[in-house]
Parts: structure tokens; sequence; C-alpha cells
């Protein structure tokens, strides 16, 4: 029901199938209110090629005349809308309004009655206010109303939308979404959130999301429920969340709002549309504002669609891209309360970093200190910090690593370099990602990243200089300090190379076996490692993208040997496995288990039920991901054993 | 010949006359290749609106026949197009292949006699790789070059492009451009700088730009030769150029290249084509991939110049709405380079304060620690760290501003509001913009600003607590430090309000003027300050969005009696004098001097040659603008005093 096809960390571009259309997510389902059609579901389906939208069934039940007309014609016929419809059943209106006099199971019988894709069940909302006894019941409440709805309508016809609620407690929205999830359903709106979307928190948004979806684990998709401004797609996306509703397109418009993806501007205050949309394209500014009211409405209506529709189009560019995140930092940009809300990713980048590949294909381009908090960076820089265990027990040396001079190992004098091979020390770079081993300096982003100037990070370094216990170190400024270097044999910086790299990509123990024995490289004319050869065996290579190893068969067979399961395992079933061993991908629903540290792009050794290797893989998933879906790609199979060994 | 009609600092939106109409500033020159029209100059004019496009006379005059016709018809009915032409004159083919055969008299002649609306002088192209003694003597041809052209053509028919040389060398850049205004030219071009745009050396091209703008003074339209990207566009309009050519839509869709305000994709590794334009919304990502490559070539140009036009569209909306300084920001993101180039705006904030206003009607938004030094924000830092007076001699008390408390007067404890008046202390706020004076606390952009979070400044605290030579320093935090203060007696918070809010606006000096009497303050419901009467008279309203001062006809005649010209004053000729007191606007050319510290918007004092005060005015440009611009609004008129007086 739900197909990951591509993914850049936690987002997603997804296929959802519907009773009426697959519906290709990340989209915006347009809120129809079915009494005022600002824009009808015709025109959305026909000018806007909308291919789901949401409208109220508590509004059409309270309506006799739509009421009747609902339920003898059924709903795609009373809103004219041959695409997917999703239905929300009055738990907004109890927010506005107060308790309403119907009974949860009515309106969804209801819903699913009248064919609703998409029917929700009627849910507690949350407050902000709401302190956490409140909520702790209001959640009670709506997962025993879930619970229920599930029981008649877990097997269809429609789809279930089981709203994670918890106010602004993370504990309370991540124990909600968890009780939820383990009724696996296929539909998880997150509710509750409109008070903070209207008062620009989107800190605690942020925080709301990430615990929702911590709590959730793998799921079909998320509706951020209510989130209708182009500005806050980016942010959500990069979360994982997959549907967005949106009202604001015909509220904003009653009141002259124009949407930018940097924010809303009133008609009255614009003197250059600066807008592409056809709307916009077929008027001036000044026939728009001379318009008549309810004309005027509807053109600043769609207009506000086309732009929302079109930064979901950029959010999908970025996404295959993988540039997410450069674009969610650049649009942060456009409200201080934005820019706050990335604090709440670096907070939560344990949770992120189970999603963010090692390596990508596109350079880091650094927009602000948040830049250097990314998952993909952290993980790096932690890693570093804590994990890596310098190959020598020499003295450190210490270079100031140039933003121009990367990567940084081409442009070590040749002395230094002549040397290094033959001298044991340790070679540290000084750089904005803190301090860098010289060996791991291709190592995806350390060569691969822009920075605006040398923003050195003093504090990372001396951590790493107290971790290691290292106190002879040299600051390396000039030829002078090689005399002291002279007393140390060394080992081969290329060994520390494949050594330090493996380590990092691989697990711990990677290095030591796959350098054991006698140790041959292929270079390319600049000099850098192409092939790796460990007794005459072909067991790395290395991608010019990245800095990583692709792994090859004979590299693959010593760590399956030498590293026991789960480690770098995906363990699939017998039918599977005979499957991959003739170079087939693995897909979801096949998968026993996924070691646990795995990550999205990672190189996997693909076993069967008795640990025998039948494939090396490139993970697509997360391996909570791969052990939980039901359908899609697990992993993308590059050797399958027994082809290759027949 | 060049009227400014908005601003937004150095930014402009201004009318250009050429003999072929009038171009709209700031404005896109499409590059036509008279050999080859990838989009003819008919459909720029019909489909894109172009006002005037650049071609290049040096292909034409090396093509016997492009020649010819040229000489017979014109230039506008060889490329049929009838707005305004700017001929280049082949400095840059010099620049790619060496020097030309040609003597700069005959193609500047030829530009002329062909009806070019703007003709370009055969300048010396400055490369960055130039020693600046080589740059030196590049700098005095084109000079010579220049003096020579504007002798023979000063008077028309043609505008006469001066290109400003340099190099990357400021000083040298300055010189140039100082050399150059002193002919008088009507078009401005900073020339040489392609090589720093290739090569994304922003930093180097923001100081290229701020040297020659500093060394041309107010002139009419700047044109920023050979920048054809629109990622770059806020930036260089910010900077205060007003003029872009654009080959690049071309040249980068002959190698697939779409430009997007974020950078570039090339059309390969486009999934998405994310873009409203019309070009885009006419065609699939999959339809423009499957176009035979001359077509593709077409459309990609097409997107490549609606994207451009649309940049300048948002531009100017900034412009009007005085947002953009944040639109820089924002963009600045798209690339590491650009953000680094910021930091060359900081290093020059003393040139463009002297442009920025005071007070503007929207917030100050955060975007990263470069807001911190634009120089509207870094004016008021400077002023309370050098030059603001405690008006108490007692002990200060410093309190942290909470963001969520601004402004920071309306949340102070009832009971330390109800001291102040009473008791001698100097109440200080900690803030992100260093130490505010909490009767400053309502002043642009103090109350007016969003910060992430509280981000305060000690260093400045510091600096400001050293400079003042203040030791006796409580910090709050509670209601038991009252007792400390009670020993000395003090002055009304509101006195010191309206003594240094008129301090830091008008001038030193202008708080004791407007004090020093019986002072009565009319408040509104809210607590906020109104009206000011001193000795019965009004003299000042409070604006409520920049909490600065309207200056009221009572105002006037104290600050004019007891502060000497030239202080506050415009002083206009004899005829304008009259014209302005009877209530009209000050216009250019009628300007015999204006105070040096005038900033746009301010409060000004209009006097006659005999300093008598006609007129109370806001200052629309900025001193220099106001003394040597010929045409356009100089500064608002709001009271003439022959009128009021009559």
């Amino acid at each position: 029901m739900f197909e990951i096809k591509h993914r850049d960390g936690m987002a997603r571009i997804a296929e959802f199938t519907t009773p009426h259309g697959v519906v290709d997510t990340p989209n915006i389902m347009p809120v129809v209110n079915p009494n005022v059609k600002l824009i009808t579901p015709r025109e959305l389906q026909k000018k806007f090629k909308s291919e789901v939208l949401i409208t109220n069934s508590y509004v059409i039940y309270q309506s006799q005349h739509l009421k009747d007309r609902a339920l003898e014609r059924g709903l795609h016929s009373l809103l004219d809308f041959t695409g997917a419809i999703m239905t929300d059943s009055g738990t907004f209106q109890a927010h506005v309004y107060g308790e309403l006099d119907i009974e949860p199971t009515e309106i969804l019988d209801f819903q699913v009655n009248i064919g609703s894709d998409i029917s929700t069940i009627l849910d507690m909302f949350t407050e902000p206010t709401d302190n956490s006894s409140v909520v702790k019941k209001k959640v009670d409440t709506t997962v025993a109303r879930a619970v229920d709805a599930m029981d008649r309508y877990g097997d269809g016809p429609s789809h279930i939308a089981l709203p994670i609620q918890g106010g602004i407690y993370p504990d309370l929205r991540e124990e909600c979404a968890e009780r939820l999830s383990r009724l696996k359903g296929s539909f998880y709106p997150i509710g509750g959130v409109v008070p903070l979307l209207e008062n620009y928190r989107f800190f605690d948004l942020v925080n709301v999301i990430i615990a929702s979806k911590r709590g959730l684990g793998p799921t079909g998709p998320v509706h951020l429920f209510g989130a209708g401004h182009p500005m806050l797609y980016p942010l959500a996306v990069l979360l994982g969340c997959d549907l967005f509703d949106s009202s604001s397109y015909a509220k904003y418009a009653r009141r002259g709002d124009m949407m930018y993806p940097d924010g809303t501007r009133n008609i009255d205050d614009i003197e250059h549309l600066a807008c592409l949309c056809p709307t916009c394209s077929d008027l001036t500014v000044e026939e728009l504002k001379d318009l008549d009211t309810d004309e005027k409405t509807r053109k600043i209506a769609e207009h506000n669609l086309w732009v929302s529709y079109n930064e979901i189009e950029k959010v999908k560019q970025a996404v295959r891209e993988e540039s997410l995140w450069e674009l969610v930092e650049r649009r942060a940009r456009a409200h201080p309360y934005l820019l706050k809300s990335l604090k709440a990713l670096t907070s939560n980048w344990k949770t992120m970093e189970i999603y963010q590949p090692k390596g990508r294909k596109k350079a880091l381009f650094y927009t602000g200190k948040s830049t250097l908090e990314r998952p993909m960076v952290k993980r790096l820089k932690v890693w570093i910090r804590d994990s890596y265990s310098p190959t020598v027990c020499g003295p450190t040396i210490i270079f100031n690593g140039r933003e121009d001079k990367k990567p940084y190992n081409r442009y070590l004098t040749r002395e230094i370099k002549a040397l290094s091979p033959e001298y044991s020390v340790n070679l540290l770079m000084q750089t904005p990602l803190g301090p860098i081993p010289l060996e791991m300096d291709e190592v995806y982003p350390v060569a691969q990243s822009i920075f605006p100037e040398d923003l050195n990070d003093e504090a990372s370094l001396q951590k790493y200089l107290d971790r290691c216990d290292i106190t002879d170190v040299i600051y390396w400024d000039g030829l002078e300090t090689l005399e002291s270097l002279d007393k140390v044999t060394g080992i081969s910086y290329e060994l520390m190379k494949v050594y330090s790299v493996c380590e990092y990509q691989f697990c711990r123990g990677a290095g030591e076996v796959l350098t054991n024995g006698e140790l041959e490289l292929v270079k390319n004319r600049r000099g850098r490692i192409k092939n790796v050869f460990l007794n005459g065996k072909h067991i790395l290579s290395m991608r010019h993208y990245d800095g990583l190893f692709s792994l090859k068969e004979e590299g693959a067979i010593l760590l399956h040997k030498h590293l026991q399961a789960p480690l770098l395992r995906v363990q699939v079933t017998e039918d599977s496995a005979s499957y991959n061993a003739e170079g087939k991908n693995v897909f979801n629903g096949f998968v026993n288990y996924a070691w646990e540290h795995i990550r999205p792009g990672d190189e996997v050794l693909i076993v069967d039920p008795n640990d025998s290797l039948v494939a090396i893989a490139r993970a697509f998933n997360s391996p909570y991901e791969m052990e939980n879906y039901h359908v899609g790609l697990a992993a993308r199979t590059r050797t399958g054993f027994s082809s290759s060994q027949s």
C-alpha cells in the first residue's frame, strides 16, 4: 500500500495506493468545503493535477441534504472527483467549538459508508495548553477508539487514519504513536498541531513530529494534519511527513494573503507579484487588485495552490538529488522561529542519523552553524572523537586544513608525504568538521564540502586529544619540525587509509580483517586509490564521489568469515536467498533481521537463515524499515554468489 | 535621465531614460548575438517584456553584411527591436582573444552612428591575475579613452558607458570610479568581473562593487557587466547595481543548464522541473528531455529568462517593502561563497550605512550572525557603545532582555517601573543587539525584531561598561536588590526616553534642546508615548512602527534656533525655498548643501540660503545624493512654514 521509491534520510518519495488510485507522496490534499467550493474538485483534478483531496465528513453529516446525497451516490459523486478522498471526522470542529453531539463509531461508519478512501477516527484533540494528565487521558481515549476502529475496518474497504495525539509532550507523542503503530494501521496523521502552526512554534512542532515518528517506526504515510503553508513542507518532509492538507490556500485567499515559499504577503502590500504561476502570469498586480472580491479571492487561492504544489516539486527534486537538508536550511531563514527549529533537529540527531547514508553524490554546502550539526556530519565527528584509533603510537602532527587545499593529502609538502609511510606519526588535520586523521581526508564530507572560510573547531580537537591521551603534539608549520620525527619507524599511509576507512564504514574489526596480509593498491593517474588487493585478491574498490569502499566478492567473503552475525548482515528468508543469490534485489517482507547499525547506502552481506553468504548488496532502507515494511526495495543486490561462483 | 522612485539602502528602483524609451531598473539586458538569435529580439520584447537588450557592436562591425545593414537602416531595424539597445565595444573579445585590430574611436563612432542607445568605450579589461602596476596602466588608458569619448559624445545622442576597471584592487577600483565620475557620465558599468563570477569569487566581487560605488558617488545606472545568474541579483542590487546583462541564459541553455534562484541544475539531473514558468508549465520533464537539441536549448533559454526576470521582480518587491537585506541573507545560503561574501558587507558597513534609514516598517528578522552586522543594526550598537551618555550617575542595573518580553519596559515588574522615575539608576537591557539602555528599548530594531533565541552579546556589554567607566553594576534578578537603590534621587524614565531618542535620532545636543523646560507627555491607552509637549507646545510625536519621533513645527523651531547650521539642515535655493515653504517637496538639483549625517528617512530642517527655516521634511536621499542628483525627490516636505504660519 505504501512503497518508497526514493529517499533522502527520513524523507521519502513514495506511492500510496488507495481505492481511487495511487497517490504520489509527498503531496498536498487541498481541503474542499462541501458547502463552499472556491475551486471545484474537478478543477483541482484537471488544472492542478490533484491526486487526493480532503473534506470534512462531519460537515456533510450535519447537512441532511449533503448526507442523503453522499449516502445515495457516494462521496466521489457528491464532490465530483475521481481521485482519492480523505475525510476528517469532526475532531477539529470539537477543538474549535467544543464537544460534538455524535458518537465516534457513528461518524466513522458514515465515512466508510459514503466511500471515503481514508476515513479518520474521531480522536481527541490535544491542546498545547493541556497539562500532561489531560493529554494522557485524551491519548488513552484516542487509542481506544483506534483499537475499536481497526477491529471493524482494519481489513478495509477504507484506509483508517489513526491520528497521533500527545500535545507538546514528546514522551506522550511517542507513546501514543507506539501504541497506534501496534495496530498496523496504514495511515497516520499527526494531529493537534494547528495551534503550534498558528503561533509559529516550529521548535515544538519539530519535537512533536520527531517523537511521533520515533514512536511509529516504519509505517505508511504520515500526514501532518493542518499544515498548509509551503514554508513548512521542506522541513516536514525532511522529518518523514508525506502528506499535508491545506485549507490555508483558501483561508489565506479570503483575507488577501498570498503565499510564497518565504512567507506570506497581503495583496495590499504587494507592488510586484514576482510569481511565474499561470494565474499570476495572466495578470498584472494592478489588475489583480482591481478584481471584485470573489474573483480576487479565487485568483489568490489559485496562486496559493500553484505555489504550494510547486514547493512540493522542489522538495521532491531535492530528495532526488539528496539535497533536502540544504533546502531546509535555506528555507529556515524565512523566519527566525524556523531557524530556531533547526536546534530541535540537532537535539534529535540520533533519531535521524539512523536514516542517513554515510556518503552522497552532492558536496556538503555550509549554510550556517547548523550544517555542522546535521546527523551525517555529526556521526563522523563523533566517530572520530570517540571511536577512531590512531594506528601508530608516535607523535601527532597537526596541520591546518585549508579550505582551498582539499583533499588535504594532495597538498601536503612532498617531504611529509614521502616521510609518512616510513615514520610512525599520526597526521591530523584541523578542519571545520573537527580533527580529521589524514587518512580519512577523502571520506565524505571531508573532501566533498564547501565552507565559506576556515572554521576550525578547536574544542573538538581538544576532546579528541584528551580521549586518545595524546600529549606528544606538533603543530606543523614548516619543514624544520621534521627533524623530530626520524626516530620512530612507522607504517604506510595507504595502509592506514584502508584500515581507518573500513573501520568507519563497516564496523570495528573490519579494518583488521581487510588489511591483514599483503596489501596491494591500484591507483589512478592522480594517485588516488582505485582498487585494493589483499593477498592477491581484489577485496575493495574505492568510490570516487564519497571516498568509501565498494565491497568486492573476496572482501565480502573475508568479512563474512571473520565477523560474526549479526555484524553487517541482512538475513533473508530461504525463498529470498536463492533469488538474491542470482543477483536479484532484496525486498522488504523477506528480511528476517538486519544488523541495527546498517544505514541506507551501506554495503551489506545478504545471508540465508543458516548465515551462508548469498549476495552483496547496498542497503536502500534502514534496518528497522527492512524488517517492518511489507513492500518495496530493501537493498540493491550487486553481486549474487550463486551466479558468480558458478 | 535617471530618477530614483523607491529605495532600500543603496538599492533603488529607478527610471532610466534612453532615446528608445524609459527603462525601469533594476533590469536585465539579455545579450543578443546578431548572428545567432536563439530567442529573437521581437520575442524578447513581446513575450518577456524586455525593455532593453545588449548586443556586441564589434561582432556587427566585423561582418561586412551586418555592418552595412546597421549603417544603412540602423541598429534597431537590424535587430528588429524597438526598445533600448546597449552595445558592447569588443573589450570582452579582447579579454578572451587578445588585442583587437580596431581603434577605440572607430568602434565608438560606429556604435553612435548605428544608433545605439548606450555605446560603450573600448576599455581595458583588468584581469584578477593582473598585478597592480598593470592594472594601474589599464585604468589610465580606460580613463583617457573615457575623457576622449565624453569630449565627443558627452552631449549625446547616445549614452556613453564608461566602464570601471581596477582588477581586484579596491583602491584602484575606487580611483578609477572617482576619475570617471568627474566626467559626469550617465552610465557606468563595472567591468572585468566575469573571471570573478566564473570562479565564484563573490567576496572579491562585493569588495570591487562597493569600492566602485564609493568612488562613483551618486550616479545614474550602474551596470554589473557580465552578471547573468539570478542567484546574484539580490546581492548586486543591495550594493546599488541597477542593470545586468545576461548571455548566461543562452550559454547555460546550450549545455542543458537550467537556472534557479538557488543555483543551476543540468536537465539530465532533474526529475522534477519544480518551476511554474510558462515554458515549464507547458511541458513535463520527460517531454523536455526528449526534445531535439535545438528545441530543448530554446526551451531552457526561455526558462532561464523567465527565472531571471522573476528574480528581478522579487528584488523589486523586496525594495518596496524594505526587506532586501533579508532576501540577500536568505539567498546567500545558496552557496558557501555567497555566504562568505556577506563578510565583505560587514567590513564595508560604513560605506553602506550612509544610505540606511534609522527605522523601517518591517521588523528585523534574524537569519544568522550576519544580521547583527547589518549597517542599520551596527549603527545603533556603535552609537550606544561610543556615544550614548547615561543621563544619571547612579548605579547601573542590568536586566536580561528576553525575546518573548518585548518591548522590555512593559514587562519590567511594576515595582521597578514605579521606582525608576524616583531613583537615579541606569537601567540597561542585555540583548542580542548588545546592551540597550531601557529608555531606548522601543527604538528600531530593539523592539521590532525577531530572534530565534536569546543571543546576548556579552562582549559589547563589557565594552560599553568600560567606556562609560561604569563599575557600580547590579545584575537584576529579583526584588531584593531594590534596597540598594533608595539612596539616590533620579529623573523620570520618560524624560530619559525623550532625551536619549532625540540624541540618537537627531544629533548630540538635540536631547537637551527638546527636554529643557516643562515636559508633558500624552500617552495612548497602552501607556506608549504619543505626543510630547514642551512648555505647553507640541514639539514631537512618536511613530508607532519605529519608536522614533516625527518633528512638529514647534520642535523644528527649537532645534533650528539652538543648533547651528549645518546641523540637521538641507539648504535649498531661493527659488526652491519659497516653493517648499508652501509644503511642496524638495527636489534634487535645488539643494545647496545637506548636512552630512542625514540619512534617508530622517527628519530634516529645510532652510533657505539665509538659514531661515522654511519647512520640515523627511529625507528621501542621503546628503550626497541630494547634492549631486539632478532630478527626483530629495526630501518629502511635511510642513511648510509659510502656509502654516500665515
